[in-house]
């Protein structure tokens, strides 16, 4: 079974921990937008409760309209996902075909559950370049391109997952350099759940370049940017034969009504999504600046909605205190195997919640408590 | 791609058809209580709206609590899942690791999908008997005890799936019956979908023997009789190690917080529960009362909440005319493969609903139209 700090956004069992009702806990674990869910996502919820005596749609016709526009994509390349963790299983699937299949690490702990579910052997390759005393430098991304030729080698059938922004560190890839692997490799699976963060201008979405590559699989996520992981929803782009046969996999009710509906809400939303890019970047340039001054942390530039931060003190230890004398919930990083326990994660919540966690952790890493 | 007809329930379908909007369509073809949804599952998932921003808890605490009462079991033995059809892929992919798998006939369609999906070899096994010039004789279902033994040799490693009550014929098994399977048979898994319908002291679950028998799968779901399939809901109930074993073949958070959320107050409202039993044996006996009394229409009697009509007029030219005529949608039995185009199903509704189904049928079998 997945361990209570597998992943995050446990909020049931932080509140054990701090001894105190659930809504009560300030989470920075998940990277859930904290200015959703869209009203408009609630609304059409509710007008929709009269429905749930019917089975969905097995097509998904509304929902993969409203998708195929966004993207401008014919609705055949699209599969919505009782949330994306669902499709990432298929992909699993897909994958144990390679004789392996190399990950970005540190990487996002639903990948190893979904490629061990399938056996597939893991390859790792680390996202950060090695510094002094064999240790990850921080500064230092490796280059897509300098993946070594023994992991990539066509001939031995190797697939690829990425996760792009990558979680926890919030490097972004972009499409150029992504392109000559797509162009190497049989299989290559990216993760854009958080792309949706950055504005049109600097998102680098391999979706334009979908009809090119029949070995692409791009998963995405609506429950992050519009705040609705409860609701469980996400959707896999790809070619139609393998979106066919992934469902051929499932049942055919995969996606619940409310689900659907609140997506296409989400979807038409356009002032929600303006309001979100202009909020995400200074608020975020700002939360990075005031852990950066805190005695100990190193934060970690970020595209995306979370900060990776490196801790001179132990983030199960702050985690601990920040939930025993704050009510507030970080992620540490030990499901992240490359990541010891000097990091932890937050996500980038309102300008006044911020101020909550700084402080907090000011007094922590000053008083103790 | 799973077709319009493949399974009941498909109103969007219906209301192109019937050129009519989709809530005009009065639908006997997926067989969910007229009762429902409960009055207090609307409530408690208005409620919840406030939770969609967070995570559902990926132990399901809350939830399995809730089972683990209702069937007096311990939590472990209980898994939710996204609908009882997302378990049933789960019990497909443990099948195929039985050399064959018997399935009673006429069955399901999501059985051959589930099966399909992980090659498992299907062999079929009429549950009704042969009568005159071969055709099956409605009249008189075989025994599970004749079962033949090249069907069932445990050196051959069979599974067996068994729906009861079984859907479309709506014939209950007495556990009795049962039995002598499980003790023979390596792997049995019982979809008792419909077992909700029968009063206490008519049921015939194989919950109680669980904890003997660590080869049976029992699956459950909560959408037919509180009238959610929208919401997507079911539970498989088995051994530990099984449901474990289950759990990592998926992503930590299946069900989603509002399914959670209503699970849990429909279980615990009894006067439901009763309301649902007192409605359903007159009704559905009254139904199939005029439902034989129309010229041509054969209708077999059911435990369940749906009636299969044989019917001298073919199945689809009768769902045809009451679609375009009287905007009500039945069930054809086409993908029902044993069944040829003689046999429809109907849920039983509400008397006045139902009468407007006999007068409608009255109709088109004395004027066509």
């Amino acid at each position: 079974m997945i361990g209570p700090r597998a992943h995050g956004g446990n909020v049931g069992w932080a509140a054990a921990q701090a001894n105190c009702p659930a809504d009560a806990i300030l989470d920075f674990s998940a990277s859930i937008s904290p200015l959703g869910p869209p009203q408009k996502c609630l609304e059409v919820i509710q007008s929709h409760l009269g429905l749930l005596r019917h089975y969905p749609d097995p097509e998904y016709q509304d929902l993969k309209q409203a998708l195929s526009q966004f993207h401008q994509l014919p609705p055949e390349w699209i599969m919505p996902g009782n949330g994306s963790a669902e499709l990432l299983t298929y992909a699993g699937r897909e994958l144990s075909e390679q004789t392996a299949t190399v990950l970005m690490t540190p990487a996002f702990g639903d990948y190893y559950r979904a490629l061990t579910a399938y056996n597939v052997e893991v390859l790792e390759f680390p996202v950060f370049g090695e510094g002094r005393a064999g240790k990850m430098d921080l500064s230092t991304y490796q280059p897509l391109s300098s993946l070594p030729c023994s992991l990539l080698k066509f001939a031995h059938r190797r697939g690829l997952v990425l996760n792009n922004p990558h979680n926890p560190t919030g490097k972004l890839w972009t499409r150029l350099s992504i392109l000559p692997l797509l162009q190497e490799l049989p299989l290559v699976v990216v993760d854009e759940a958080f792309m949706d963060f950055l504005p049109p201008e600097k998102e680098q979405s391999l979706i334009p370049l979908i009809e090119e590559y029949p070995n692409l699989v791009i998963l995405r996520s609506l429950t992050k940017f519009y705040s609705l992981p409860g609701l469980r929803l996400g959707y896999a782009i790809s070619h139609p034969q393998r979106l066919k046969r992934w469902q051929s996999w499932r049942d055919p009710w995969s996606v619940n009504i409310l689900a659907s509906a609140a997506a296409i809400a989400a979807l038409a939303d356009k002032e929600f999504q303006q309001q979100s890019w202009e909020w995400l970047a200074p608020t975020r340039n700002n939360f990075l600046k005031k852990l950066s001054s805190l005695p100990g942390l190193l934060p970690i530039p970020s595209t995306a909605n979370f900060l990776l931060v490196n801790s001179s003190k132990t983030g199960s230890q702050l985690q601990e205190s920040l939930l025993k004398c704050h009510q507030i919930l970080i992620r540490d990083c030990l499901s992240f195997s490359e990541l010891d326990d000097r990091y932890f994660r937050v996500a980038v919540l309102s300008k006044d919640d911020n101020e909550r966690l700084i402080s907090a952790l000011s007094s922590i890493l000053s008083t103790g408590f």
